[in-house]
């Protein structure tokens, strides 16, 4: 359908996607995807960025993205999904950003410094980690897009995409590029089993792909209020994990008469644990029943027509950007 | 030929190609070109890096330059000519060698710091300039090159590429990139028309598609001795721009004949020029005579099968690599 706006979002296959990339970004990317003309990307090189000292299992972790993609309520005819390093324009588009980008705007974005803190442990002090956001706004302007579902904490990124597609058009006299604009994504505040930050390295979340026993357990196992000991103490829901899971899953009702069980001790842990596993598999279950029934082939057939969607827009865009910056077509 | 040593080599298509680049790079390209099998690149990304304010010429700068590399004695039969952003692989092993390049080994390269003062009153500060040896690694390591010719001004940039390569084959516990090692051409010590570097921001060279009438007309305003004012002074060739070009295109009979002339006062500046400018018409008939026979769409076509003959060999590559790092294939 021509005339629509255009979205690009994506997620980076570092790891198994979990119940907070649903409620940060798959339910809303889900409710888009008929508004605008959605391109989807598994985002492996930057993956690769952060990844590069064991990569062994990101080329799976790319195929079981577009699994969970898909079997969260993408729908691969209404909108792309596709894997970034496979349509070559990306980098085609990253390069001729690198140059009209100053230094200075790279080196002061927060996310930077943030990152460098955050990953310790790993050697990200690298060329190609410091050029995360330029490849990003380059995904971006690939696509036209003019908006992009983010996070809160992506903010900046999309700022400085502006700028870059702003420098753009302002030095070679066009109009190619909208600055997009970012559509927030309802934060997840969805911890993770252990009471920390969710996070693919602390191992702490419930995947897509998990099975009703494993949620079982891993529901069993969450942290509680530290301060309930035994059954008679009042609990104290608004610290405690496993309520926190109930603000986002469960019903209003059952999440009222749970707070009301708990502050009064008439529930224990156990049985709320109980009765919060059966909604998330509840919840799940769907999503499962449609992974069970995507096979391997039929996920690398979508992805193959993705990249084909994808490399048709983007093969455009970069052909009308090579005639601009004067590269021998 | 298989079991032949290979190279890779470039220019980049920043302006005309002079009488410096000739005696300074080409005619040890076309030396090579038996012993080696050679990869021989207009490298227009490496030239956007510095142009990007005002690219309006590259494009035409790309074909003119594979005109004068073949009108110079690059036998496209014999090697492969082709134009660095037509082969998408080299960004992508660019790519990947951002990320696995610490950033202080860019900072720090000499190179980078001296382009920066030397190319004042451009914006040279950005986020791709500062990767200019990355993408000159993944250029060299594409091609799986052993040695790469180059002057002594770009040895810093060879110890790199040693360096990741090196980096890359450890990581990945594989032996996939030689290091290559350097073929140091004769540094061209020719001085540009006014005494000081040739340079093209100088407009202070003779290129080689200047005509007879052009080259007289630029040797005749060379800038010669300057304590020679009269006819009668006693010359002093070491001094003289004139006398540079005799000892790089002259016979050693006509040099030392000019010498003693000159340090005489048996002969004056504008004979000696005149005398130049006919070695120098000499020399370059042969080059201008190619040049007129190759149409534009002969140079297309020279291009279209460089492209072809470079990617293939760069898919292979890319390929393997992709897998090692385990992006989807």
């Amino acid at each position: 359908m021509a005339g629509r706006k255009r979205i690009l979002s994506g997620m980076r296959p570092t790891g198994k996607l979990h119940l907070g990339h649903l409620v940060g970004a798959l339910n809303k990317w889900v409710e888009l995807q008929d508004e605008y003309q959605c391109f989807y990307m598994i985002a492996d090189w930057h993956a690769l960025m952060s990844e590069y000292e064991n990569p062994k299992k990101m080329e799976n972790y790319s195929y079981e993205a577009a699994r969970d993609f898909i079997a969260s309520g993408l729908d691969p005819n209404r909108c792309t999904i596709f894997i970034q390093s496979q349509v070559p324009q990306h980098l085609e588009l990253a390069m001729i950003f690198s140059d009209i980008t100053p230094l200075a705007w790279v080196e002061r974005c927060p996310t930077y410094k943030e990152q460098l803190r955050e990953l310790k442990g790993r050697e990200l002090a690298t060329y190609g980690f410091l050029g995360y956001p330029v490849l990003q706004a380059a995904d971006i302007a690939l696509y036209k897009a003019n908006a992009v579902p983010v996070g809160i904490d992506q903010l900046p990124h999309i700022e400085l995409t502006r700028e870059i597609v702003r420098r753009f058009n302002t030095l070679y006299k066009n109009n190619i590029f909208p600055e997009p604009e970012p559509i927030l994504t309802k934060a997840s505040k969805l911890l993770g089993l252990d009471n920390r930050k969710m996070s693919k390295s602390y191992e702490n979340f419930i995947a897509l792909s998990d099975t009703p026993e494993i949620v079982t357990k891993k529901v069993s196992q969450m942290v509680t209020d530290p301060e309930r000991i035994h059954v008679k103490d009042k609990g104290h829901p608004a610290v405690c994990t496993v309520f926190n899971y109930f603000t986002n899953f469960g019903e209003d009702a059952i999440r009222e008469e749970t707070k009301a069980l708990c502050e009064s001790a008439a529930m224990g842990c156990v049985q709320c644990k109980k009765n919060l596993a059966e909604i998330l598999i509840r919840y799940l279950a769907p999503i499962r029943e449609k992974r069970d029934k995507l096979t391997g082939s039929m996920i690398k057939e979508i992805l193959r027509e993705g990249r084909k969607e994808a490399a048709d827009f983007a093969s455009q865009t970069i052909d009308e950007v090579r005639s601009i910056v004067n590269l021998a077509r």
